[in-house]
């Protein structure tokens, strides 16, 4: 039997579903049973780099003596002007966002669009705009693209896949989290997520708040530079939110990631409507977060320096453990708001599809 | 009035056409009046690379004393398994020949792909497979990408975004042509546009021909390493034919170029079909066919060396002159198969939308 088909069987369903696409527990599977199955192992990696062995958020090539991070990703988000944002924005905070967590300055962008037809002129216009200002405030030069055109009905009014591009100051790479490594959240979580189903209406609810959406290039850079050697992990907490983030550190390195709800920075009115919805908001997407693995002994330092750069509500929510026993390695657990601790699980099923 | 607004009543359409992706005329319109108008000059290109300036097959940016390439392309083909090829193939061949029309060797490649809800999982595993063994077979890693699933409806089955990384080994930047060079296709035109519109049964037609989509590494490879001194452009006539990319290097490097429509390799069944159907065959799509502008002292021996690779249909089909009336700088002419002259205009219109 082709290769194909069998990595297609192992994935269990026989058509791709929403769930495929949501960040969680169904995404890695795409990657892992399918992606990862009909790569050669090879060819996961540039010699010397990094790639899908590791699936950071960027992968790494060595480059004449350098060594340059690139990610690749495609948005869509409903509705495309969103509380807070839009997609332009979406799509370049999210492409500098990927850079400057492998622990790169961000240096160059090309976007590919998917336009429906019969698009407003101006609504293309002004999601380009927000992309093009957002990657020029960043210093991040916009070198190329695609457009694309498809007829009505195909696409949900326009898709952007942006790559970028970055030279590395210091290499973080999130299969590097230490023993007694403290978890730092740079503020509050899940604003984006809870914002587009807010903007969606979802359950005729209304919430007054606004997508976080933004690149971290004022926070990271710094932060690279100053403490990079200290950083032994990094993300952003997007699609799958905190729980799907700190469940792929915690299995990547080995350890237990065991955090405390009570110092996790979640809006009130944004826990609320998460209890009302029956969502997790720790599986809420965040776009303008960031969350790092940092040495235990700079920890304190750290959190002072971010506060300082104007992130005053992180905290430090939790910590990285070596589990004595094996069978708990790559657990997540959570001492909750009420008491008492719950598991913290890689989020499954549609959570809040295209978010982003 | 904001920026956006203006760059947008420019394009003078309130909504996006077809015709804006078809990659002819109306797309250029999109680059020049919206995204270009858009960006700030100091950010179409890294310091010491190209990008907007030039918009060649790849942008490039120095690093390290190494120069690398880098593209973008987002491919969307209606029927996605078609004569000859499918969309993975397609994207991987798409994104190797726009690295090698740079004189770049592909080195890495990084894939998004939005898939439509309730798309068979062995369909998405089979042109995945067909992407990754294209860029397996050229010693492209696949280093990363992204899976998104939009609701049924929404997106044409699949659309894939790939990114390629690519080192150069002699910059080849398209408006570097000089008088004199001679025009050389490495082989039949058209084949690709007339499959993909011959599969959708465009006018009840049938045509016995397959996509010509394949990458070029075996001949480009060779050829920048022995004559890259001496290949003044190169570009692969994707969307918008021949024709769109003759009239970009004339108007590029302000040049007449004359070609003899008897030299040009154009299968008998594809010239037919193409009369039938109204189009001009020097406007469809060819996925697996280099056009070089080589200087003319070693056009010949260029020629016989693409030959004796296996191009045996190669072709010198005309030639670049610096026009003494600076009113026929960047025109293209043809002589006719019937005789006499004709203006190869950029094509414009649908052409064939959703081709790559």
């Amino acid at each position: 039997m082709e290769k194909w088909r069998i990595a297609a069987r192992r994935l269990l369903t026989p058509r791709i579903l929403l769930a495929h696409g949501g960040g969680g527990r169904e995404t890695s599977d795409v990657i892992e049973k399918l992606v990862k199955a009909l790569v050669p192992k090879e060819l996961w990696k540039v010699e010397g780099g990094s790639g899908l062995d590791l699936l950071d958020d960027s992968a790494t090539i060595p480059v004449g003596g350098k060594t340059i991070a690139v990610t690749i990703d495609s948005y869509t988000v409903d509705p495309i002007i969103f509380p807070g944002g839009d997609l332009g924005v979406l799509a370049a905070s999210g492409t500098i966002n990927d850079l400057l967590m492998a622990g790169a300055k961000p240096i160059a962008a090309l976007d590919a669009v998917v336009a429906e037809e019969g698009l407003e002129t101006e609504t293309l216009a002004r999601i380009l705009d927000s992309m093009i200002k957002t990657f020029a405030l960043n210093g991040v030069a916009i070198i190329g693209g695609d457009f694309k055109v498809v007829p009505k009905g195909n696409v949900d009014k326009m898709i952007i896949t942006t790559a970028g591009i970055g030279v590395i100051l210091k290499p973080i790479r999130d299969n590097n989290i230490k023993d007694g490594d403290k978890i730092i959240v740079s503020g509050y979580l899940g604003d984006h997520g809870a914002a587009i189903l807010s903007a969606r209406k979802a359950f005729g609810l209304n919430l007054e708040v606004k997508s976080d959406v933004k690149p971290l290039t004022d926070l990271m850079i710094p932060l690279i530079e100053k403490y990079g050697d200290y950083i032994h992990a990094a993300g952003d907490p997007t699609r799958g939110g905190l729980a799907m983030l700190l469940n792929d550190w915690a299995s990547k390195n080995g350890v237990v990631i065991a955090i405390d709800e009570t110092q996790v920075p979640v809006r009130e009115e944004v826990r609320k409507y998460s209890e009302v919805l029956g969502i997790d908001p720790l599986s809420l997407a965040s776009e303008g977060v960031a969350v790092l693995a940092v040495d235990k002994d700079v920890a304190g330092e750290v959190l002072d320096f971010m506060i300082k750069k104007g992130y005053e509500n992180a905290k430090i929510i939790g910590e990285a453990k070596m589990p004595r026993d094996p069978r708990h390695k790559g657990i997540v657990i959570s001492r909750t708001i009420v008491g008492g601790f719950r598991l913290i699980e890689p989020p499954s099923g549609e959570i809040v599809p295209r978010i982003c």
